[in-house]
């Protein structure tokens, strides 16, 4: 292809974009332009990047086993309701109506319609198991998209899902699909961390993020120092060491306590430990009710562990009038005698200590020798606490380190969420009886893929593509007064199938030095008066030149 | 691909899906499947076809210049405004609103996001022309999905948009697109007639339509017998010859008119030819404006090109209250006295008659000798008149023939009709001068065409795919007995890189070979003891079968 004649040609110093790196360079090298906020134009040159993740996903998604095909972009919205995720998904989700006033969902995610299709064709155990995919457009109604391609509103997804008759043959297609993203996502040139992670509005137990080591990266997730464990914050877990869980019970008091509204008031006030202190946060679900977590003082609540410990699709922070009318106080919240209006979730940590102290409802007025069972009782008890760098793992006791990192890719555990939430979503099995199906699901964004590659593979002056995705392998530059020797090399490397941006025009040797930098292409050949018959190597990651003969360069580019 | 693996296994006997016999076997034959009316599934050999046409289409939209690259689905709804579409198309346009009020229309064609992205480059003549295409999914909230995908409300398009520097460079990019066109539908099996047709709510001034002739196909167009001419009864014109033009005009009249409301009542009743009668057509357009259609007794109104004549987006008939209302009588209805309530637009066959005769806008009145220009005038005088079978071509008096097709591809001129109407879509040009782009634009529907080849290509028993477009090479069928030598053969089929589908399964083989015939690849051969070593090779378009060695086979196949 000639650059003259190439729509979306670089923009040399306009637009930042943001501090985003990948999306400063996707932008400049012409590879994307946005139409509104998270909705992009993929350029030619971004476009034929995009389509080589796509094969390289598409031949092992092929490789393990998966059959492609598509599902419309609109789904019936009675499917969602079926599933109830028109109220788990939330404002993410979004819908549209036709003129005969039928309702659809733009997916987000599909699980509802390959469930629904699937449904349709009365299978028996003999046609299972099976893992179909696709590659689609996917919108997310995003309240703030950010950095490029790194979190947008629409995005082309592979999405499989697969369809098992029970766990046991679902767990080896677990494994299969892992070391698939394994393989694609080297392949891609990404080294990726396999990460325990949160289902969102997904379901089903369990799932796993791969994360790929990124100081820009939304996620922040913990990697044992033996390497024994790695999970996402949302859910990681840590040892939760007993502390003076010997001590007896002391009787319950309440004391005047003339101080600030801080956990650290509290405890120089009361000259004891973090620790003992029990740490209040009052929430508000979408139902309305009121949640209160508490939680050992040297750990932090998490939100999303409560969210899902408590039975809720959305949670916010109490007001202080709303603290006030519940009969307590802001910095002095107490489980003790609150018991009727809230639900109290407790974290196990206070399964840890003995005579806690903290507020007592009323202002300056705290209690000591709390007792968790005998002063007060959890309505649900169990792990809301935020893991920590430094923490140690429940069964090796090995210190936790936090990272941060771009998720690239997912794989989730189903189960029996879809199949037993959805009518006759049933296979025959061996005994004659109709069963759920056994499901999980896979999911890889190629966008957000894309932009991740740019943030690794970059110098100061552009994009250094890996070779296997860049958008053409060589990038060639003619000098003035070289052009019908180029022209000639050009079509020789057309004919041998080798993929050439030729930057034909009539620009300085700087601005086309410039531009071949930014667009990232592998290899750099230049062919000038000056060199006569040879033509100057370069590799886009190297400084080093070096002159061949054109049938040098034929040579080695066919190695 | 094992045939007990895939997802989307046959339905003999079932839903019949519609009278289209591509809708019927496509879904007996485990194609598609249907999501709700006009939405459909390709389910995993669907999607192989569908792919393996997408990429011929690639291949010669390629080799034509073309550049791929991808637009958002959702367009601010802004920009259909700017050209207004958002009037122009009506309810077949879907739109939607995310949570932060940003509206967007669902992409039905995307003229509007190309010239969008075009512009924000500040282009200049150097970088044109260029032809920028994409493959996505688009949106038509039509109100009656037909066929199965012969007409549907989501569908994969391919739409490519040029832009020039002026009208005559467009002009080769024109015939470069008609060219591609055709090599495209005849590496895809099917014959193509290019037909002139109406451009409906894309704008320009003139296009044309790719129709495979089928009885089954919704266009009706016209073929000249010396082929000098073909169009889409839309736009189809057609030589209207002189009557008694020569006679002098006789006085204007009213008279006594006791008839019925026909056309024919008022021939019989003053015995005067048809062609001497004024056929009036009262319509109401979108903004409630009365639209009066006349034209000579013996031919009928053209609705498409009365809206382009009367500058309307939509037309329905008047009611006979609204006629009345209007001072008329239906039956009766004249352009004399009428002319300040409504907009008169007169073929312009009005002109090859004298003394015409027709009603005098009461009821049992008629006029006779009324005569154009004297007795009323036209607001608009053009063509409006819808040609018919054995009417002459204008320039060689050729007699039309009347055809059916299914419209697969369209080629559009666009000209100044978006660059004008959006703002800045401009480049510089080499006078220095910002100048709109000149457009065009070139559309096909794949599922469409996917239809049509089904249409075109089974017989009883199923489908019979052209090999070029085959979901698989060959269907491999095992009989009873023969799995191990059937294995080997699948094994060494794959590792010669030829799609084979192996049917597996323990089913009679009645039952197999009803399904090799329903899905439709090219080649089937048969592994049973009964022939030992050797193997029954059957194309699927023949009834001869042929016994021999897998040396043979393979040899047979490298060819």
């Amino acid at each position: 292809m000639k650059y003259s004649q190439l729509f979306g040609k670089t923009k040399h110093g306009e637009r930042s974009g943001s501090d985003f790196i990948s999306h400063q360079l996707l932008l400049k090298g012409g590879f994307i332009e946005e139409s509104t906020a998270g909705r992009y134009f993929f350029l030619p040159l971004g476009w034929r990047v995009h389509e080589k993740i796509k094969k390289i996903i598409k031949e092992e998604m092929d490789a393990a086993g998966g059959q492609e095909m598509i599902s419309p972009v609109l789904h019936p919205l009675e499917l969602w309701e079926e599933t109830n995720r028109t109220n788990s998904v939330g404002f993410e989700l979004m819908s549209i109506e036709d003129r005969r006033g039928a309702k659809f969902a733009l997916g987000g995610t599909a699980e509802e319609m390959f469930v629904d299709v699937v449904r349709k064709f009365n299978l028996t155990y003999k046609d299972l198991p099976f893992n179909i995919y696709q590659f689609s457009t996917k919108f997310r109604d995003e309240m703030r998209a950010r950095g490029g391609l790194l979190r947008v509103r629409e995005f082309v997804m592979k999405d499989a899902y697969s369809f098992h008759t029970n766990e046991k043959d679902f767990k080896k297609e677990y494994q299969i699909m892992a070391k698939a993203y394994a393989k694609i996502f080297s392949r891609l040139g990404l080294k990726t961390l396999q990460v325990e992670a949160d289902n969102g509005y997904i379901g089903g137990e369990y799932c796993h993020e791969f994360q790929v080591e990124s100081p820009i990266g939304e996620g922040r997730f913990f990697v044992a120092t033996d390497k024994s464990y790695s999970a996402h914050e949302d859910v990681a877990v840590f040892y939760k060491e007993n502390k003076n869980i010997k001590e007896k019970m002391k009787p319950y008091k309440e004391v005047k306590a003339e101080r600030g509204n801080t956990m650290e008031d509290g405890a120089k006030l009361h000259q004891l430990p973090l620790w003992q202190q029990i740490k209040d946060v009052l929430y508000v679900n979408e139902k309305n009710e009121f949640i209160l977590a508490i939680i050992r003082g040297d750990f932090d609540v998490n939100e999303t562990k409560l969210l899902h410990l408590s039975g809720s699709y959305q949670l916010r922070p109490a007001t202080e009038e709303e603290i006030r009318k519940l009969g307590s106080e802001p910095g002095f919240i107490s489980p003790v005698g609150l018991k009727s209006k809230v639900k109290i979730v407790v974290d196990d940590s206070l399964h840890t200590i003995r005579n806690a102290y903290g507020g007592a409802n009323k202002k300056h007025l705290d209690a000591i020798n709390i007792n968790i069972d005998r002063d007060y009782q959890a309505d649900v008890e169990g792990d809301i606490a935020m893991a920590q760098e430094g923490f140690l793992t429940g069964k090796t006791r090995s210190p936790l380190q936090e990272k941060r990192g771009i998720e690239v890719g997912n794989i989730f555990q189903l189960g029996y969420h879809y199949s037993k939430r959805m009518k006759n979503a049933t296979f025959i099995d061996k005994d004659g009886k109709a069963k759920p199906f056994y499901m999980g699901c896979y999911g890889i964004g190629l966008g957000r893929t894309l932009a991740t590659i740019v943030e690794k593979y970059h110098d100061d002056r552009g994009i250094v593509w890996p070779a296997k995705i860049a958008p053409f392998q060589i990038h060639l530059i003619s000098l003035q007064g070289a052009t019908d020797q180029a022209k000639q090399l050009y079509e020789k490397l057309n004919k041998a199938n080798i993929e050439v941006l030729w930057d034909d025009r009539d620009e300085s040797p700087g601005k086309k030095f410039a531009v071949a930098d930014l667009v990232g292409i592998p290899i750099r050949l230049v062919v000038s008066t000056r060199t006569g018959n040879e033509v100057e190597w370069k590799n886009r990651a190297s400084d080093k030149t070096e002159l061949l003969t054109i049938t040098q360069v034929m040579k080695k580019l066919s190695v």
